[in-house]
């Protein structure tokens, strides 16, 4: 397969870029970037071994999958033109996960440049639409926290095992999901030893979490949502909490999640009382689920562990390229994760 | 005010002495320490700069105040010997926080070994409590987890602003709370980039949140509550999600948490939009307050962050003292938090 | 005392006005601040309890002490104005630490714009020139790692212990050090988890270092000097590797730093075989002290470790400050560090 | 190739699980450990995904290599009796480093059981001897401090470049290097926010290294070498100091670097002016170069940067059993470090 990157140099390209060239049937023979243009990726980052096909702001040559790691709002024109020009494109930004155009004029505060390949565009979250995905040529790879969160209550809700309107996702990330952007926020000495929420009622994949969770429970919804910043690189924890539907038991909703990931290569159910901690999923694809029902309470609660960047952004989007040229889905994905 | 500390070789103890020495009105006469009884302070803590008492496991010499910071189970029997000699105890165990004995064998798995003390044993919250500690003989110093979320949510509760059903407290510590216990879980290798929670359904510190917010509330209500670990030394933010009750606004619980902390020197309400951070408090008794009611969804989200070794430990027992020896609350602990 | 603080909003603005407000005989009236003129400080440090003066662009009211805390090269003038107009200065800059102009320009690469001031300015550490310290009304504070490194090899040089020609000095920081600047460098996601040298052989605290050892040794010296960037927010240790002049013993060396330092509050001697970490100064004044002659290659081996924004800033400026004002030297400085 | 693993459970063991499990030329058949012999590998690693062999205290089968991962001291009688039965083993302890069984005394403090292997086991650092490694049946794992130090110093001392006795190594490692080792010196609370030297003038890597070096320099020669405890969990710098000989340039020890490494797959000379960090190797087998001669002092700078569980343990060990093994040398090793 050869392929392309647009964006290449912020960390979501630079991971495209790991997994690629490690994935042994992929060859990146394009990297797009338009402020970087005409410099050698290796001035960017020293570390890179190896050699790279020079940065350049032109537009791509034909290739059988396109990568767009551009900032949400950047990519719909570019990815448009590329599809318009008959190729097929994986776009890591928010610009094509929602279908109402609305939304992003809403929770993003800009109007859809290109509004006409929404409806075509699959989501790209491949254990769930995973026949689709063969078949696209516009793949919206998924936001982040939505992939955690999905992959814990979508088979919930689908089944009809949970009170939709009851559901809160308390979520923690770490700093890569915030790109290479220059701000105090990020400096090592405002995030070492700090824990804070941010975007409390209103971060941006809010209406991505609940459109396909309201497609799943068949009924429109609402969640609550509080990300949190966390100390550390990578890692992505959703602690999630919800009210079971009458009569429903834990060993219901265990059953549902055993059948929903069966044969799942990716997905992981902890032993009961094993927690998932973000390390367990440190630099791989593997996504770590448990849940528990508490009887005082009676409220279920469930925690889903990932890579931010990888299972949440440039790794997912390596499984989606797998499944739409027909490769097995976990082709250069294999590697565990880092421990300690 | 001549003071003795018990258990002054584990981190409470440690940050006792810290508090202890900057504080212009008191002296530590006595360190006590069943196994390292015997050495110098400054053979465990060689960063510890000038000279303490030495280490003995004999009974504590009358003094004004004695700290017991032994672990939760080993401190009843030694603070009630104390006690039962005529001397006044702050204890920063969970020794004496449940007023019901029961509470410690189903949470705590063990049998109180002198509930006679418990009857008289005052909460040691001061902005809640300042005239019960001021007369008391036995301070029961509050966990660090409850002391967050209690300064957030009992105001409201008392106010009858909340449903009382409704309270779910998702809270993460660093790992100073664990103290300086020898286990994997604790190695800086597998806590360093990782976040997990623990204790799920199951942390010690729910009884005591509930007792508190049952008082509030007038009625026994129950919550939810998940512990996480973050990679870092010291602090608590808890984010709270409850349910207003039907007509309350945001402004209603703006004001309430401004009128029940007038006036307190440790309570910081921070301006609406901005969200306490751990870090605001690192290194200081300060608790940091925000709150937001979601339209959207119904629920207002809380947080509160504190230092768990100050507010949550050490800090707050050197507040007590200061209430119970009649000085002025803020004696000793006037220092801003560490900025970066 | 009365005291101001130019460049208030930078990390070491910050640190001074910590412990200015915990220093019980000093009160801040003035904040200069050019980049934030107009605002409240609580805007730009949300985490800083209490009432502030406003930040102002203003020239400075009279004060017994004005602090300068601008970066390098915008202090001189500043600092001159202010002299001129009869006030005492410390500058936390390097603007006044050279004795030679013609060194900025080599190192700082700019033209010094007041060195008619440069022959009164007395070096910062008390601990060598308190008694000018005392009559100064400009003391140029010393840079971070100047502070660490001639703590340990001074008194060494001075007393001829060392060959001149043969010190090495392998240093590390934390980021604070740095700064609030915006630079891909200080992101939290290309620290965390990394360490570098850099400015190797160029760093501008060589020339300090130099004047300083050069003064103690009698001759002209050079030092080679090789900083890092540590991962952590605080801290500078400094690993110095010399060869003591023929017949110099182990024992020669500690003695000569007993001596040294004998009845000086901030300078703790380790016992042998305990080497210094940064931690055990984290958030205090106090500097550690270790040294082993390595029989095998001949070489000492010493080490010291300082908390960068205390002991190489703001604390030893308002150590300075103390002296200044015939106040005991430790005043307001007399936290321990935190542990952990 | 059919490998297996003794002491498995260590991180060690983990890393090269994780190394061989991405191997597409490798098949872990056998899991050896004494303190968990019965368990499930996932007991003790829950993140741990897919099947594992049970972890067993038996013998190991036959196998093309047996990997000995375990602490020094533990493993040359278990490798010599593998090795017996006419196996071949890759030993990642020290037990075979040294080719003088006194240095095990002197700096080990214990007495080699099987010296009779010692003069046959190959040194495994692939680029200076993978001809003798390609045909050895015990290889001795270089130590992670010495893999970095050699790497930048043998072909400059091979060459005749550097003043032989000149040489300091000054080094720090990221936490994971002291394995899995409960002790208060390694919990998160007391490393996190640290940074210290540790085993001054006496680290076990010495011997190692001057044994080494002075091979290459044909001549006994002593190194300065100080290890540093980084609040990190992966990676090592060295950052070393040396004399050239009289009339060498630093074009000369470029020159040198060049040639010696010319094809070398792992190595990688960076551009003048970029300087190694520890971060550009995580979790990769490369290794990163640079020096700069100092014309004001007369010394060079050099410095290398690993990655202590890949290239300083684990992964080099995989890089061995492929030159053991006929195989190309980066097989299952091409992954380029993470960044961020």
């Amino acid at each position: 397969m050869k392929v392309g990157v647009i964006g290449a140099t912020g960390y979501t390209g630079h991971e495209l870029l790991r997994l690629l060239r490690g994935h042994p049937e992929a060859e990146v023979v394009f990297l797009g970037s338009s402020g970087s243009a005409g410099r050698d990726l290796r001035e960017i980052y020293p570390g890179l071994p190896g050699e790279w096909p020079e940065l350049t702001a032109a537009e791509p040559p034909p290739v059988d999958i396109l990568f767009c790691a551009l900032p949400s709002g950047a990519a719909a024109e570019r990815a448009a033109r590329f599809l318009a020009a008959g190729g097929k494109v994986i776009d890591l930004s928010a610009d094509f996960r929602l279908r109402d155009p609305a939304d992003y004029e809403v929770w993003y505060k800009w109007r859809h440049p290109a509004p006409e390949f929404l409806p075509e565009a699959v989501y790209g979250l491949p254990e769930f639409y995973r026949a689709d995905i063969a078949g696209a040529r516009l793949v919206a790879n998924p936001g982040c926290y939505p992939t955690a969160a999905l992959l814990a209550l979508r088979p919930l809700l689908l089944a009809g095992l949970l009170e939709p309107a009851s559901i809160i996702i308390d979520a923690a990330s770490g700093v890569s999901g915030a790109g290479r952007a220059l701000s105090p926020d990020y400096l090592f000495t405002e995030i070492n030893e700090n824990f804070k929420p941010y975007g409390v009622t209103s971060h941006r994949h809010t209406p991505e979490i609940e459109q396909e969770l309201s497609a799943a429970a068949g009924q429109k919804l609402r969640v609550s949502f509080t990300p949190h910043l966390l100390p550390v690189t990578r890692g992505i924890l959703a602690t999630i909490y919800a009210r079971p539907r009458p009569g429903v038991s834990e060993a219901d909703l265990r059953q549902c999640w055993e059948q929903a990931y069966e044969g799942e290569h990716f997905v992981v159910l902890l032993p009961a009382g094993v927690w998932p901690q973000t390390k367990f999923a440190f630099a791989s694809n593997f996504v770590f689920l448990q849940l528990k029902l508490d009887e005082r309470t009676g409220r279920v609660v469930a925690a889903a562990a990932i890579d931010n960047l990888v299972r949440g952004a440039a790794g997912q989007a390596v499984q989606n390229m797998n499944v739409m040229c027909g490769r097995p889905e976990e082709k250069g994905l294999e590697q565990l994760g880092l421990w300690p």
